[in-house]
């Protein structure tokens, strides 16, 4: 039967990219879904050193373009609107999106996470006003003053390190008792007199009227309370998964990631899962990548036995 | 306990150089063991098209040089030598190489496959008088030659196109009724008059004395035998693990691939595998790059709970 694709892949991070470029080069007629800026995740990171093929590393946005022009170049479509819903039709699947419907014979879902909230008061009120998920995007707002970054796992040091360039004097709060970063991150951290790492310590506010000026933290062991006097604050304490759209039509699991068996395959034939979204994904890009080729493959198999 | 290394990586191709980079920035003393050259199959590979992060395709030795750099970037050690055998001492293991033994806390076994045979009269006799298993390699060989390559998947028909530039008229003999090469590559092939490919077609033998005189072939369908006057033979009919290291210490599958759970985890605690030597490997780098990642995240898991 007609559908307007073959093959349609929602979210142009690099799961997705890597699922294009493959489909694309299958033969089928492939489309990349984007809501927002192509790239994905990719776009709000600085020098990618743990992706291997680049010994001194690569910037994320150079790294998006290269795997963008790669998906073009073997004849993947991209399309920019925001997914609103899934209808598995058995053969063909229907993808309703703000800009407009599409049908196509199957799907892959690589619409990767956002940050996690910290919810405490003061987090919303700020937003935008000292409060920020992104030191890539939007650490030059804080240039040169004291800030925390909320979260010492790799994307939180790496913030940190960012931010020190940025001329900040940086303090990393972790509320676990040991920080998560890879041993490599942490060094330089420590070797860096403009960055403290603060573990088993709450954030419980943020503080200020018309931009932060201060943060709220608990010690956790001691229950002492204090107020560390800065002028903003990046949260990197976790992503959520983006599956709002897929619930519904595929199982999700209780955290809201797509359930997913070993070849990617979700609850539904003919649909599958890759990168940050699904469940027990480990949140690298190169097992990303390596999601997006094996949603492809058995994408593939499921599509030869449909003809 | 003291050992050698914390992590020894067996084989030095993407997945072992993936896994060597994140352990290194893991902080663990890490080597990897190469038997032969540096870079694994990747040394021998032309255009890689569909390794995602080049936008036009990436040399296979150059990406070998990216990777093995980075690795070493990253503080990890390479040392030369085939290992002959792994035994499990609960916490530490011992790999003995024949350049001798080394003791480590954890194993990732990377070291890939090699070619099948066609296991016909003629392959062994005149092995290297014109039957060939890699046209990168030994192309020139044959250079304005007709030839036959055996097997058209993408390996078979990237053999093809690469002997067609070197002035040779190509015969692709497939043993099933389709090819299994992605269309994009079975449609180059198509398009190119010195390149033919039939399907449904036995491979019964190889002729010549001094050097390969032709390629006997039977169709499967009408019995038909014929000999094909070629001067060279490239075989691509799929790789076999090289795992008979690894026997008697972790479980193998009766294809001789290392069997492996979801997190690439073998059947003895601290040692992992990645890459084409595990079961159900789809067997391209970009998933192989992200097994050797997910194997490095759960032996650093174990590694933890051991200290």
């Amino acid at each position: 039967m007609f559908t307007d694709y073959d093959v349609m892949i929602i979210g142009s991070g690099c799961a997705g990219l890597a699922a294009g470029i493959y489909a694309a080069r299958g033969g089928y007629e492939t489309c990349i879904l984007e809501k927002e800026a192509m790239g994905g995740e990719m776009m709000s990171r600085q020098l990618i050193e743990n992706y291997p093929g680049f010994a001194e590393g690569i910037m994320g946005p150079d790294l998006a373009s290269q795997m963008l022009e790669q998906a073009s170049n073997a004849g993947a479509e991209c399309e920019t609107g925001e997914v609103t819903s899934i209808q598995d039709k058995g053969s063909y699947k229907i993808i309703k999106t703000t800009n407009g419907s599409y049908t196509c014979k199957g799907v892959i879902l690589a619409s990767g996470s956002h940050p996690r909230l910290l919810d405490v008061l003061g987090e919303k009120e700020l937003s935008a006003k000292g409060v920020f998920y992104c030191a890539t995007c939007d650490g030059a707002q804080c240039a040169g003053k004291p800030v925390v970054v909320a979260g010492a796992g790799d994307s939180g040091i790496t913030e940190a390190l960012l931010l020190e360039k940025l001329g900040c004097k940086v303090t990393v709060v972790e509320f676990m008792e040991t920080p998560k970063a890879s041993k490599v991150m942490l060094d330089r951290a420590e070797e860096n007199s403009n960055i403290e790492v603060i573990c088993n310590t709450k954030i419980t506010g943020i503080q200020g009227e018309d931009w932060v000026t201060g943060v709220e933290v608990e010690d956790r062991e001691s229950g002492e309370k204090r107020v560390l006097a800065v002028e903003g604050i990046y949260i990197r304490i976790g992503l959520l998964p983006n599956t709002s759209y897929a619930e519904g039509c595929v199982e999700l699991a209780p955290s809201g990631h797509v359930v997913v068996d070993g070849n990617m395959k979700t609850t539904v034939d003919g649909i599958y899962a890759a990168g940050d979204i699904r469940t027990n994904s480990p949140a690298q890009m190169a097992t990303a990548v390596g999601d997006g080729v094996v949603a492809y493959m058995n994408l593939n198999h499921y599509l030869n036995t449909l003809e």
